[in-house]
């Protein structure tokens, strides 16, 4: 059975609520089961939700104009993920978001998210953080290909993301870094090599 | 006479503020005037602001190894600007900023900020909207990375950003698309054939 205490618990580290606000905020929200290999969302469809990951692990990529895909981010439990250009402004996704594994999501549409942020301005400082931590994360990952080698992106990229580097492939893993699977996987034996120990 | 209209005006657009959230608003901020050429952050130093840009032009880029600069953003009038997760989280900072024309900026400090936020949580809404503008900036200019040829970036870049790639150097517009200056020129003079003009 799913219940709210997850996505409860990861706005209540930001928010003090009370009852007549999470009734109002879960009376917004929707929950959906999402089988593994599915598209939660298609390049050039409307994109009209954001997503927060009760269970499961989600993936954004984007393809160039040979078919090759791009990692943009991951998300597993208690991410919140969405092409979010095109939900503020009610275009259509550049991206896609592909799921991992069975996943449980909950889902804001836009119009519900703009309601709960004009009935209750507190929810300002929970997405505040949220596009905080997001723009962060994104800034600092732009650093990183700046001033990093592929070597030291990949170790961050175990630092920052253990579980992430534990459920997906190191195909996807090397679309995040930008590199070729080949390179990581170079990368991977060299740094087996340095620690004494094989992580193939 | 540096007066508080501009910032006023950028807050205004998306709040509604009294004369007295005005006046504390503006009792937290500070103005400094900064050279060209000068540094307003440098890599390894405390970062301790978020700017805000009265006039003139910014630019945060980081280092490579070999000392080549990746440019991380430009910031002209009426933008923002600081190395956030560093503003943020209290730490050494991992780029730096450097002023490209004579500027003047307003400077609120991070214990300023946190007092705004937790004085006045109307401002939450200012601070969702900006962090929200950065991040899908930064998203896009990832999509872009992954999805479009460097002359299309350029497009792009052009389309997106006149006023600022009026103002810096071909060599600083180089940097942030990711390519060098000898192949932004190529792409230059082919766009200016495409035109029937030239660009350059």
């Amino acid at each position: 059975m799913v219940t709210y205490d997850s996505i409860l618990k990861n706005i209540q580290k930001h928010l003090v609520l009370d009852q007549e606000e999470i009734d109002f905020f879960t009376s917004l929200i929707r929950w959906r089961r999402v089988p593994k290999k599915s598209l939660l969302l298609k390049e050039g469809q409307l994109c009209r939700h954001l997503n927060y990951v009760h269970s499961g692990a989600l993936r954004a990529y984007c393809m160039d104009k040979k078919g090759k895909e791009g990692t943009i981010m991951f998300a597993l439990a208690d991410w919140w993920i969405t092409d979010m250009y095109c939900f503020l402004n009610g275009k259509r996704a550049m991206m896609q978001i592909e799921v991992l594994e069975d996943s449980v999501i909950f889902q804001i549409s836009k119009e519900n998210w703009d309601r709960l942020l004009s009935d209750q301005p507190k929810f300002e400082k929970l997405f505040r953080i949220l596009m905080q931590n997001a723009y962060t994360r994104e800034q600092l990952r732009a650093i990183e290909r700046l001033s990093l080698s592929a070597e030291e992106r990949y170790e961050s990229f175990l630092a920052k993301y253990p579980v992430i580097a534990s459920t997906v492939t190191q195909k996807q893993i090397a679309s995040y870094l930008g590199i070729t699977p080949e390179f990581l996987s170079v990368i991977r034996r060299m740094a087996g090599g340095k620690r004494g120990r094989s992580r193939d």
